[in-house]
């Protein structure tokens, strides 16, 4: 009956396993174990090409390592304001680049609007050594409106991007839900269109502690080895991050977790919606709904013990309501059916 | 058969176990939750007193975490010439404190010597501009050497830092194991020794991948919560580090690991001693043992499948050779045979 | 006939006389000089308190050192949009502060809006490890738009800060030209204001390059001998920095300057309200105007070889007119003559 | 009499006049006037080659900037345990590289042993995450002992350096001194000689506050300008920085000032010699000298006024003693009769 984030769930019964499977005897660490190759491979073939692949055990880890990757100090990083990376993150992505900027680019649901990405880029003074330049993208996808962007979306922002010079990140915490919404093949909706480099999540769709750094432009990999290590990173017995991410991607487990959690949303989404004065603050595309309801029926929810977040603070009628995989469908009709009792 | 770190070990079954008990429906993330409490509990009990707590995923972040803490950008800190935060970490502390400087002072097996460092500290130019700042003394305990400061050795080291303005840290990575040898408290090795800040390693010994900031010196406490997480070393599932930690602590475990894993480093070096030509570099008081074998005894044993180290790289013949919780004796045996065989 | 910026003016005579004095026999160095000291005491006497004085060569400098000195690497430091510190500095307080984060708070004519501030510091997450953690306000005076805030402008905005628990800073790389528009004591407009710690400029009113960061808070000077020395900011020859501050203050060189500049600024803002046509963005309180003009008289200005800016680019009519100490009235006169006979 | 340091000295009157005929008038700012681009011409002549140049006006920053340009955060400097760079700089390149690792490689009377660098650099561990990567090597010429490097010296280390596949950095705060000694062509003495990028400097030698940044390996200029702009060292009034180097350079003055300097010391040296338990620490080649005097003769010297720098602290009887552009024959004189009166 928690639906303040997703990182309240547990891990899924797999993953336990696989770590269960992984504690046997003895293996080479710091990634040099077989289970790591693995995993490289399991990747490969996701992505239908050769990608570079640095597991890590926290989104934050797995964002900030990335751009620091793609941005020099004198950077910018262009993302929505309301980006984890530049609002949740405690300023990780100045810590790891050495103090590059955040810049943000407006846009509905939480999307960058391409034009007024083309338009920032346009006048950032580029070249002229009083300003920070311009040097990535950052997209996040499902976004933190719950919202997902379309392959041709990503392509998009992507040239414009890329026409001014930029890299492009996805910060992907979410991006099994964003595939699992899109039912486009993994690299339609990153490098073939236009993603650089992905921050893999795992951790909020059932893993443990699991994320991983994907890159396509191999440029940005060399770096990032000893900078993971650097940063104490780089997991010593890198065993158990593999077993994590190689049961995960085993047999499609990622993308059954997250349509199993996005279908719990969009449930919860249609039963809230016939709540009278109920209002949607953005389409549910991925597993997060901001719904405003009225004051008794978030209250009512509250003292059944449903743990939800009020988006804007104390008092305010902003509901963020997260699923997970775990989450089940009678947790979905207790909250709807405690919401609407409330108000009958 | 893998002598050649303890970080090759699995965890021990009760610390898996732990982890499958915490994957119980949902928690509050970020440490908010029973099981990171209880932890607090443990580590105020061990060390019979109040400490601030930070729990991490590896023994970088550990170390990394509390220098920082303790040292500002322009600081220096004192070490051992082999300590891992100057020699095995990258940089890692030198990124995590904004370019602060690891000065080395030098000392028989491992250890510091005290009298070097009040020399050192003395000549150091304490509140001259032109000059790093001395901030912070960091021991290893157990030290890369495979030593174990006593009480009053920390005692001594302490009070010279202490008197020249110095905080003093220890990475206690293998802390079980020095614990282990002294047959002390924890409490009398550490802050009653002197020690504001303790780096509690468990990874090595037993743990996935979990290790403690204890925090004795509460100022040192105040910029811990914000580094860690702006460093991606926050775990949003925080239950399952906590996890790891509550029993790796709980009834003894941690101590008994360590006894044994030491017992088979000690076994190991009666055993080796015994052969012609061989010798001992340093007192095998922990889990390590440095060891001058003659070449037909190691390649013998690098041929039956013994993974060892050699130290002072490709065809040297000191060799390092650690124990861990799950060595077992008979591997302890076979090592020791087949090297003697060798020169039969 | 260079109105482009009043960086582009020589330095007052009595500047250089006062470095040609300087440069007798031998001097020691880095501040341990007569004249270092004797500057201390003037800015003792302009401020009728005791405040720590810190030379340095560029007003980055004294922004960046400021700034460093008053936030963590996690803090954030709250300022305009349009500030110089965020706009022109290349991210240098990003690189100083090791990687904290610029917050804009907008308002009119280029000067905060104390609600506003209010509004965002109640919801920017204190004491929560996600958020990046309010640290340090910001303001410039005079303003990037030419305007001066008044004592009870700065002393409203400071109360909002020091309740928030912030700092505050003013970028005064324009001080003099504030304080001859308010007519009030130094003291008046800073600390008796809740200003803890000013970047007095000199460089664009007469000085060849020097700046003072001039410390009302003395916990802000602790840090910042070693933050100068380590950025490279502390002159061996330092006598000639403090030559050029002491001659700057002597005599209230500094106010005749910004006197005679402001005037410049206000004539020639007086003379081209009268063209048909123009239109100034924003009171003209110091030495700067913004005034949209007829792309006529523009253009004649500049064919006449004046040199303005453009504002918002190429091709736009929003100029940026800046006079400095050296500006002469014919200069004005000449201006205002050649753009209104464009339109005639 | 000042012998303290060569940064007692005043500036050349040549240099002031420079500065006092730059004073003409508006000039563009941040190098965009007829004067830096003449000191350009003239680093091309000197060199006989293409270079990019970049003023700066300490010895710290042009240090702190060249080594940035060519050490990752990850990296480490190889350089003498008695650089300045490493000793005196307050953590300078620490802050600039963003955390990178000085190495110390001694070798006899401050030059750097090229057999003992190579033997360094074989067991660094490149490419080894674990541990920093060697990525440059920093040379003072002239040294800290006040010797000099010879073109076959520096190429010899160079040779090392290349192979192992760093850069070669000079500090040559004293580079005029040395290149007087050596009686070479400035190319000769450092990009023939395998020199990519070199600190020029020219404070010591009779100018205010100005120094060069010579890149000779094109890779190493692309991030300088940025890397100024956000240190605070990119002056607005550039002229002022480039008038001073243009007079220096300008007929030679710069060597012509270093000669003299230089033979200062040496008539200083042959003077000390001569007093009976006087020694010389190392040879005196450019214009530094270590001499171990009796206490008596140094009491003497102190007492009469003229100032040294006991090297090892109070009370010790190593003596450093620098001459400077502006020491007088008669200061010589008077510093030897001084002190060999005394044991008359």
């Amino acid at each position: 009956m928690n639906f303040a984030s997703d990182n309240t769930a547990p891990m899924h019964p797999r993953i336990l396993e696989a770590i269960g499977r992984a504690n046997e005897g003895t293996a080479m660490p710091y990634g040099n174990d077989p289970l790591a190759a693995r995993v490289e491979k399991r990747f490969a073939e996701l992505f239908g090409r050769e990608c570079a692949v640095f597991l890590v055990s926290t989104g934050t880890a797995a964002n900030a390592l990335s751009i620091a990757a793609a941005c020099p100090p004198w950077g910018a990083v262009y993302c929505h304001p309301e980006a984890h990376v530049d609002d949740d993150e405690c300023g990780a992505p100045e810590f790891y680049t050495g103090g590059a900027k955040l810049v943000g680019v407006d846009g509905r649901h939480g999307k960058l609007d391409a034009a007024s990405l083309d338009e920032a880029l346009g006048r950032a003074g580029k070249g002229t050594v009083h300003h920070v330049q311009p040097a990535l993208l950052s997209l996040t996808n499902a976004t933190e409106a719950g919202t997902v962007y379309a392959p041709a979306e990503t392509a998009a922002l992507a040239e414009v991007a890329h026409r001014h010079g930029l890299k492009v990140h996805v910060d992907g915490a979410r991006f099994a839900n964003a595939l699992a919404h899109l039912g486009c093949t993994a690299a339609d909706a990153t490098w073939k269109a236009g993603v650089d480099i992905l921050s893999f999540g795992a951790t909020k769709n059932g893993c443990m502690a699991a994320e991983a750094i994907v890159v396509f432009d191999k440029t940005l990999a060399e770096t990032l080895a000893f900078r993971r290590k650097r940063a104490g990173h780089l997991f010593s017995k890198m065993r158990f991050l593999a077993a994590q991410m190689d049961a995960y991607l085993e047999g499609g487990l990622w993308l059954e977790l997250a349509r199993h959690s996005n279908a719990m949303a969009t449930r919860l989404a249609e039963g809230l919606q016939a709540i009278p004065g109920a209002a949607l603050a953005h389409p549910v595309e991925a597993n997060e709904l901001f719904v405003e309801l009225p004051e008794k029926a978030i209250a009512a929810t509250e003292a059944a013990g449903y743990r939800s977040y009020r988006w804007n603070g104390p008092g305010t009628r902003l509901l963020r309501l997260v699923s997970a995989w775990s989450t089940k469908p009678e947790d979905v009709e207790g909250f709807v059916k405690t919401a609407r009792s409330a108000l009958a």
